[in-house]
């Protein structure tokens, strides 16, 4: 079973409306909802490629019941623990080829909430063959919250976090950390990528992946330096890429396949993502054609 | 006990927004869900003014849920009958001073849901003093369904609607309908409002009251035509405002208060939730204040 955490999960809501008056009445087309958040993206593609997952995290109010009742839906299993402010709700207004997103605050978390959450995710992680812990944290969540629960995980842990909770994840020794360019260049400001890596290795991430877009991957690892390099470019929705990437990581973790082929098959997954229309899905007949075009160098 | 009937209830959802960039992200300041659709915003007021209500209509899906758990928290009492699909949102992005309102199309209703609905509301009417049904149809209930509610009551009806529903209204033969001039006029083309109105009560009602905001009420009543006047223009929101004036007409019809003085009411009532930024709620010292200057004549 492979583990994710979502700590601020989301409604992710999609308006259709055909030519919005900022300054009026509109009438949605279409409306979309959805459970969201960058864990449980990951944990929908895990359970696409056949994968046993648990959603783990927090989720509160009328938002956080919509948000269970999508993953019942889905039929992810879940067991995320309650807060008492409601999640947030995330809303794109598309109106082509303008997009407007919206993102609520989402629910402050108090200290009991939080001990709460701790003992339910040890409970869990002890039964994990990997954890995979994503996306920002909510209000009231200390910024080292990442790092300590690696600390704590008898699983191997995978963090794809940003800003201070990125900082802060290699003091507990994580097995991954999958940052991008821009989050690895905000987190270690000198240096090239892969001297960043470096850099987040020597405070105790045991490899960190480095996602760049159309420049493919960059893996530094305790088994040496990796490079993916794409085929060719994959137009589409660059949102969830990460997750799907971040889920072909978790793979190679539980099934303990060599460096070039996890990120062979990570890389492809992050680009058969983008040709997917929604995060948290991805476009299998494209995985499995650009996947054997992956180059390792 | 008052019963309103809520067919299209809605979570009605704001959005405080800085400065919005409609092709871009925008963090949301402020975010308030409530409970709402016509009949709930008269419920509201009703119970406010310490009248006994029961909230119904229909409710689906997680919006369906939070818009229930919205009653709870604020002590109305409700028995809304369930249907598959989820409920609608209403979203104001409110940017100072632009205001931008979203509505979703709402739940498709099956013919079994609204039977469902009918012997509920059957039961529910036969203990009421009065119903009040107001607001837009969903999607699959026929357009003369407020009518056959109100031939199926016990207990008299109030009915506010616009379009076909109103059209069909006076054939349920109910004993009050609140068109506002501007519905009145699509309803009844031809003529003045008194006109207007006189025809509804030839087709069956027992009695119109059109509102026509700074200029006051018409009523054509069994015992006569009457005229409310406003003292004084209130500025402010005027959402909720019909509602609040619902409310007073229902006050006056259980109370078995003379018409003189039901308008004056709901005159009053009517100005003072126009002072209150929130549909549902009400001025209660503007009210106090605005009452006594109401002229019927």
């Amino acid at each position: 079973m492979i583990v994710t955490v979502t700590l601020n999960a989301a409604l992710d809501v999609t308006y259709q409306v055909g030519d919005v008056d900022w300054n009026g009445v509109n009438r949605v087309q279409t409306v979309h909802r959805r459970a969201g958040g960058k864990g449980i993206n990951v944990a929908r593609v895990l359970a696409a490629l056949g994968q046993e997952v648990l959603v783990t995290g927090l989720a509160g109010g009328p938002t956080g019941q919509a948000i269970e009742a999508d993953l019942d839906t889905a039929g992810l299993p879940h067991d995320l623990t309650p807060v008492a402010q409601d999640s947030r709700t995330t809303l794109v207004v598309s109106d082509s080829p303008r997009t407007a997103l919206f993102n609520e605050p989402g629910p402050h978390v108090t200290p009991d909430e939080l001990d709460r959450f701790i003992r339910n995710f040890v409970a869990k992680a002890a039964r994990a063959q990997a954890v995979v812990i994503s996306g920002s944290l909510p209000r009231g969540v200390p910024s080292d919250f990442y790092g300590t629960l690696a600390a704590m995980s008898p699983a191997p842990v995978i963090i794809d976090a940003d800003g201070e909770p990125l900082r802060n994840a290699p003091k507990g020794k994580p097995a991954l950390i999958k940052p991008n360019a821009e989050e690895l260049s905000r987190a270690v400001p000198d240096g090239t990528p892969e001297e960043g890596a470096q850099a987040l290795r020597h405070e105790g991430a045991g490899a960190v992946v480095v996602s760049m877009g159309a420049d493919g991957l960059l893996a530094v690892t305790a088994d040496g330096v990796f490079r993916a390099r794409m085929p060719y470019t994959v137009e589409g929705n660059p949102t969830g890429a990460g997750d799907s990437l971040v889920a072909g990581l978790a793979l190679g973790l539980v099934e303990g396949t060599a460096w070039p082929e996890t990120l062979r098959r990570a890389a492809a997954l992050g680009a058969a993502a983008v040709a997917a229309p929604v995060a948290g899905d991805f476009d299998r007949a494209l995985y499995a054609e650009i996947h054997p075009h992956i180059v390792i160098v």
